[in-house]
């Protein structure tokens, strides 16, 4: 982001008026307003903020400081200020599992801190829909709402007081999650999103004053909220087109983003659609007995050598605690290939576990073990997203040949090995060079925004313009999710390259 | 206003939605937003009433009914309700003396019933100086804003319980008042109105939710106020406008609104020019000995026979218990034809004072009289609205010629007589069926406005279009203020019809 386009949701405007005289007496608030209307308007000046002005005109010498925010349909004042105040603004990815939280200086653009944390609503289950059910309880929805703004509220006090940013600064926040993170976020039922015909309560909630919920930010603060396309394409993949700039390309391209759920979009400047598989948190640390968040000690690569020696590589280059998203990728792989683990997923063994580092070498000083059950997850992971992928292929009369660029975006840590994914049938068996590894393009696309209040309007056309695929009601869905529960998959000719490594591999 | 022409400040408008399917499962809001797209956008539905829609819309057939207003900048929905109701509006003329307040029915644009009651911030001052010097005492704003806001809401009260309308029902406020009564309802500084260069707080303020303020109404219903060119040219000339529509016409129209202020607007489609002199409450039954407000009783008609015979006429045929603005000009005007007043406003017989109706005649047993002190209050006021527009025309070009026609709004009461007002030099000496007899135009605009939301835009481009001369930095305004201070003006030249009245009269 180029500071000159610099354009945040709030913005604290330094405002410098030339004085009334007899020949240009127009009132004071008039005058503010003709000094930015090309800049902002309409513009909306509350009444206790007009209360304000006049004593402060004329004791600051005509020149003073307005908090300014986008509002969606117009602009409006938020606060005012005799001295110029820093501004910062916060960009989240708002995750079933994970919650990713940025401070960005908006006046600068660059990214001041960033952390992320556990969705504490995890105590009311991993699963998104053990949390749906559970905010239709008494008190459920309004628990879920507070667990989820404790989180983020939790992370934002400790980034602050770690980098001298006072709330009171915090003028804007954007929030990507998917649709059921967002309604629960909202405090909006969610019963509907999770029955047919699958229907979330709002799909662009638009900008909300940050005063509706209890975060320590300036009171006056805005949240914008990425909109869903429906039930399962979430706000959290329109983040992902705005931060991987689909929309502006020609070819196929794609944006498979991995959280909790699997949401794909495919298209470019022309045309685009999305679907969703319902994936499960395997990547993301919350199920898989030894995984964890991408952190200091996560394996994120694993190697098994033709002589069977295990090597791996930790983030930070600490003893291993356990596996982040992209560790696993790359041990089921291995082990795949190695033969340690079947086509079905099965320890060759037939053990329900299998000990990638020994107790000796962990920085916990326990063995660190992938099992059965994980592999199993997984698979239903991969699955899932893999056949979401093959029936919009399908509906669309296109094949993976046809894809120009691969994003790859995900809770997959700093590092993800195409070659692995490929391997065990996570992404489709294409050239190489169209994958990209597009990272958390969630929280990318929260912060370009909150940088440049004109992605906004960018959002909501891309929403509008994504034609949804509702897997819930396809019965294909369902076959391919069944034949993809292998690995790399059922039909080994999907996957040319990983049929030739097998057979290089066995003999 | 015809029925179907409304478009309420505020409408309850009636939702009813297609089911969602699998084949159209866009979300609760996105589905109401469709449907009212071609009539409200961009509209902002809050998240307080996102939250009721759900369930409401499931538990009721997917019928209901929602609260909208016209917020200036974009609509907004304001309350749901999954009954039908019933809405009604208050078209109020905030007088420095007299408040008038009426009851509309929005849904048929017809007058429910009217009130006007004494605007209470008179025990701070009748003249409006006085209560802007009061203002700047500490707490001196607040107690002018709460008795403002008092007198409202007891009228309001009263005219809801007689009228069987529950507050709850009033959805929408539209409010025409001088800028200092504007800028005293809602409380903002007024110190720099009345000092050079005569800065209003504001010029336009907008739609307002009516919550900002204790009145006994829906607590979302919404206030527009209409604007002011200046410190002097208030809400109540632009709704004038509105309300005689000259902004649609040809020639040289004038609008003269003579209230505790004189305000004037002088144009036509292409241009309007606009002034004001400080005039005083002398027509309004604030000041003068005798006066009233025009009710029943208040003589409204006076006449002096040849043989000096008194003949009068009261509102409602009452017996008479005081004078009315038309009242006071018709007799000020039959006391100098018949030589009782001279040119200078003295009485002929040097008395200080002169019985209209004597006890015995009166439904309160004492006498009606008018004094010196009345004359000359009278004559300053007089004077003022004659010099402003003496100044305007000179300013412009034009003479007394040049109008093609004359609106007299204002206080008057029911009836004026033309003939008398010329006489005594308020109007000027121009064909009679130039004249046209406006009424209170204030609250004729304000009700027109709230009826249709359509002319907010109008006011808000008028008040943008009319230049605004400021008297009180004209020289010339003083000497035409102090050759007008005779009946009916120190060169009589400007008043033929009167010089050639008084000539027939004396033989």
């Amino acid at each position: 982001m180029n500071v000159t386009n610099l354009a945040p949701l709030a913005e604290w405007v330094h405002i410098s008026l030339t004085p009334p005289s007899s020949g240009d007496n127009v009132a004071d608030v008039e005058r503010i307003k003709r000094k930015l209307q090309d800049k902002f308007s309409p513009l909306e000046i509350p009444l206790d903020i007009i209360k304000k002005i006049p004593s402060l005109l004329r004791r600051n010498n005509w020149q003073f400081y307005l908090l300014i925010a986008d509002m969606g349909t117009h602009f409006k004042v938020r606060d005012v200020s005799p001295v110029k105040r820093t501004n910062f603004g916060l960009a989240i990815d708002l995750g079933s599992t994970t919650i990713a939280v940025y401070i960005m200086n908006l006046e600068t653009g660059q990214e001041v801190a960033r952390t992320s944390c556990l969705n504490e609503q995890i105590q009311f289950g991993t699963d998104i829909l053990d949390r749906l059910h559970y905010a239709r309880y008494k008190k459920g929805l309004q628990k879920l709402q507070e667990s989820v703004i404790t989180s983020i509220k939790k992370a934002v006090s400790k980034l602050s007081l770690e980098n001298g940013v006072s709330g009171e600064n915090i003028t804007a926040l954007t929030i990507a999650g998917n649709t059921s993170m967002t309604h629960l976020f909202l405090g909006l039922e969610t019963s509907n999103i999770y029955r047919e015909p699958y229907t979330p309560t709002v799909n662009s909630p638009g900008i909300i004053s940050a005063s509706e919920f209890d975060l320590p930010v300036h009171p006056e603060a805005v949240i914008y909220f990425f909109p869903n396309v429906g039930s399962y394409l979430g706000g959290d993949i329109i983040s992902g087109v705005i931060a991987t700039e689909i929309h502006l390309t020609d070819g196929m391209n794609v944006l498979v983003d991995i959280g909790t759920n699997g949401e794909i979009v495919v298209g470019n400047k022309e045309w685009m659609v999305g679907c969703a598989g319902a994936a499960g948190p395997a990547l993301e640390g919350g199920v898989v007995k030894c995984g964890m968040r991408a952190a200091p000690g996560a394996i994120e690569q694993f190697h098994i050598t033709p002589e069977g020696k295990i090597k791996y590589k930790t983030i930070g280059d600490k003893p291993p605690i356990g596996l982040c998203g992209s560790g696993l990728i790359s041990c089921i792989a291995q082990l795949f290939l190695r033969n340690i683990l079947d086509h079905s997923g099965t320890f060759a063994n037939n053990k329900d576990y299998f000990v990638l580092v020994p107790a000796s070498e962990t920085g916990h000083g326990q063995d660190i073990v992938i099992t059965s059950d994980d592999i199993a997850n997984f698979l239903r992971t991969k699955s899932a997203v893999n056949a979401a992928f093959s029936v919009l292929l399908e509906n669309l009369g296109l094949s993976f040949e046809d894809v120009s660029r691969f994003y790859a975006a995900g809770a997959f840590g700093n590092y993800l090995d195409i070659e692995d994914a490929i391997t065990i049938g996570l992404f489709p068996d294409i050239s190489r060079d169209k994958f990209k590894i597009a990272g958390n393009t969630s929280v990318a696309g929260a912060k370009k925004t909150l940088l440049n209040r004109e992605n906004i309007k960018l959002a909501e056309e891309i929403t509008k313009k994504i034609a949804y695929l509702e897997l819930n009601a396809d019965a294909k869905f369902m076959n391919y999710f069944t034949s993809g529960l292998f690995i790399p998959h059922t039909n080994l000719d999907l996957f040319p390259s990983v049929k030739q490594k097998v057979k290089s591999f066995s003999t």
